[in-house]
C-alpha cells in the first residue's frame, strides 16, 4: 500500500500541477527535490516540492509532495495511535495551498495523506476553501462537489466529513471558521472500521474531485474587478490564516516536529498578511456577510447553485 | 505588593507614552479599557490598552498594562509552579511592542510583569531588539545600557539575563535568533532566593532605563535613507517575528488561554508581514552581516559604542 499510496500522490501532484499551469496562463511550476534526516540519523525519506510564483491568478501556488519514514518521537506516536513509545513511521501525502492575487477567487488547501505507525495504517486528508469576499453560489458549487464525490465512494460521510472540517479549521481565539469549509477526516483504516483497499479508493476517488470543485469558481471570478477594501479585507483574513497555522494546524506543527523543509512545510504561509489592532475587522472593510457565516458554519449544499460547470 | 507592582506598570504605561509620543512628534496614543471575565465566571479583572498607529516614525506602537485574576487553569499551574490543581491567581503587567516604519529602526519588544499563583508571587520581564538591518553600534548602545541598568540594581545578572534571551527568542525551525537579544528573567523572588521588595527594586531600576536603550537609535536612524530592498527584509523578518509569537512566545499563549482581550494580547503582531517560500531568504535582500549574528548570538558590550545620548 505504501507504493501505491505513494504513486496516487505523485500522480495527483502533477496532475494538479498541470491543470493550475493551464488556467493561470503564465506561472510555471519550479520543482525542488529534498531530503530529510531522519532523528535516528538514517536517511529519512524527503519531498518534491512545486511552487509557482507569482503568476497572472495566483500569487503563490504550491504542490507538495512527500515520503518520509524512520523513528516518531514518542509524543507523537501518543497522539496518533495512543502508544507511549517511539515508533517506526512512514508518512506519505500531497499538500496543496494556492493563494490567489484577486480576494474574488478564494484561498485553497487540499491534503491526502497515508501514514504508518508502528502496525497501525490509515489515510486521512481534505479540502478547504477560505473565501475573501462573500460568493454564496461559489461556496455551494464547491460543497455540492465535494458532497457528489463524497457520496459516489461513501454515501452519508459527506455530513460527517463536512462538520469534521466545520471544527477542525476553527480559531477558539477568534470564535471563527478559517473559511466556509469543505471536507475532513483522518484515521480511515487505521481501527480496522474499513480494509486499506477501500479507505484507498475513497482517497482516490474524491481526490479526483478537487479540480471541478474549484476550477470553475477561478472561471467565473478572475475578470471581477476588486476595490482596495477587499484586498485590504483579503489581507486581514490572511493574517488570520497565518493564525491557525501557527497556532493549531497539525500537519504544520507534524511537519516542523518531524524535520520537514520548512521552506514546503510554510507554503501554506500567504506571501503577504497584515494585522489591524483591533477587536474583530475594521469596520471600513469587513465583509459582514462573509463574517456571518464565519461566525455560524451552515449548509451549502441548498443554498447555492450546483449548476457551474467546469468548461470556461 | 499587589497594588505598588500594579501602580509602578500603570506609571511606566504613562511615561513611555508620552516619551514616544514626543520623539514621534505627530501619533497620538488612543486609549482603550476592557474587562476580563474570569473561568470562574466572575469579573477576572481587565487592562488599559494604549496603542499608536501610523506616526511618523512608528507604524504601530502599543503599550498595554493590565491586571487579571481568577482562577488558573491547572495545566497553567503546572507550568508555573509545579503543581497540579486549579489556583488562584493574580497577574499584572506592562507590555510594549514597537513597529517602526523604516527598517533602520528596530522593533523592541518589553515586559515586566508580577505574578501571585497560589502562596507563590514573583516578578519577571525583559527588553529585546529586533533589527532589520546591521547597526553594531546601535545594539552596542542597547546592550550596554541594559548592562547599566543591570549592574547598578543586581551585578552579575546581565549575563545570566542576556543568555536568557538569547535562548527564550530563539526560533528552533529556522536555527535563527528572533533578534540581538536583550535580557529576559522570570520567577525573581519565587522560590525565596531573593524578598519581593529586592525584585521590586530590580524591576523598577532597570525598567526606568528603557527609553535611554532604546530612542538614541531611533534620533540616529530616524532620517536613515532605506532601498525597497531593506523593506522587503524587514518584511520577511517581521514574517519570522509572527512565528515567534504564535509558536513559542509564553506571554501571548498565556494571554489566549487565560481569556485577555484578543486585540491587546495581538498588538505584539506586525501590521505587515510577509512570506518568501524559499529556505532562509531570498538572496537578493537578505542582510548576510544580520543574519549571521542571527544564527550566532554573541556579545555586543565591547564591539559597539556606548556613546549615543538620550539627546536628540
Amino acid at each position: 500500500m505504501q507504493d501505491r499510496a505513494a504513486q496516487l500522490f505523485r500522480d495527483l501532484q502533477s496532475s494538479y500541477c498541470d491543470a493550475l499551469e493551464s488556467i493561470d496562463g503564465e506561472g510555471v511550476f519550479q520543482e525542488e527535490r529534498w531530503d530529510r534526516a531522519d532523528i535516528s540519523g538514517s536517511w529519512g525519506g524527503g519531498g518534491v516540492s512545486r511552487l509557482l510564483k507569482p503568476g497572472r491568478i495566483f500569487e503563490q501556488a504550491g504542490v507538495n509532495f512527500s515520503l518520509v519514514h524512520g523513528v516518531l518521537p514518542s509524543e507523537m506516536v501518543n497522539k496518533l495511535i495512543g502508544e507511549q513509545e517511539e515508533r517506526e513511521f512512514l508518512a506519505t501525502g500531497v499538500s496543496l495551498v494556492i493563494h490567489p492575487h484577486s480576494p474574488h477567487i478564494p484561498t485553497i488547501h487540499l491534503n491526502f495523506r497515508y501514514l504508518e505507525v508502528s502496525s497501525k495504517a490509515w489515510f486521512g486528508g481534505g479540502i478547504d476553501l477560505t473565501p475573501y469576499v462573500f460568493h454564496p453560489e461559489d461556496f455551494g458549487h464547491f460543497h455540492s462537489t465535494l458532497k457528489k464525490a463524497c457520496d459516489q465512494w461513501d454515501p452519508a460521510c459527506y455530513e460527517r466529513y463536512k462538520r469534521w472540517c466545520d471544527e477542525y479549521f476553527y480559531l477558539p481565539h477568534r470564535q471563527e471558521a478559517r473559511g466556509v469549509g469543505g471536507i475532513f477526516f483522518d484515521y480511515r483504516g487505521r481501527d480496522n472500521d474499513e480494509d486499506l483497499e477501500t479507505s484507498f479508493d475513497f482517497v482516490k476517488g474524491v481526490s479526483s474531485y478537487f479540480l471541478e470543485s474549484y476550477l470553475p469558481i477561478i472561471s467565473r471570478q478572475r475578470l471581477t474587478p476588486f476595490s482596495e477594501k477587499m484586498k485590504r479585507f483579503q489581507l486581514l483574513r490572511r493574517g488570520r490564516y497565518v493564525e491557525f497555522n501557527l497556532l493549531y494546524d497539525r500537519g504544520t506543527l507534524f511537519g516542523l516536529k518531524t524535520g520537514g523543509r520548512v521552506a514546503s512545510v510554510f507554503m501554506s504561509m500567504p506571501p503577504e498578511a497584515q494585522w489591524a489592532p483591533v477587536e474583530g475587522y475594521p469596520s471600513d472593510c469587513a465583509d459582514s456577510a462573509l463574517l456571518e457565516v464565519l461566525s455560524t458554519p451552515r449548509s451549502w449544499i441548498e443554498e447555492g447553485g450546483s449548476t457551474l460547470s467546469c468548461k470556461e
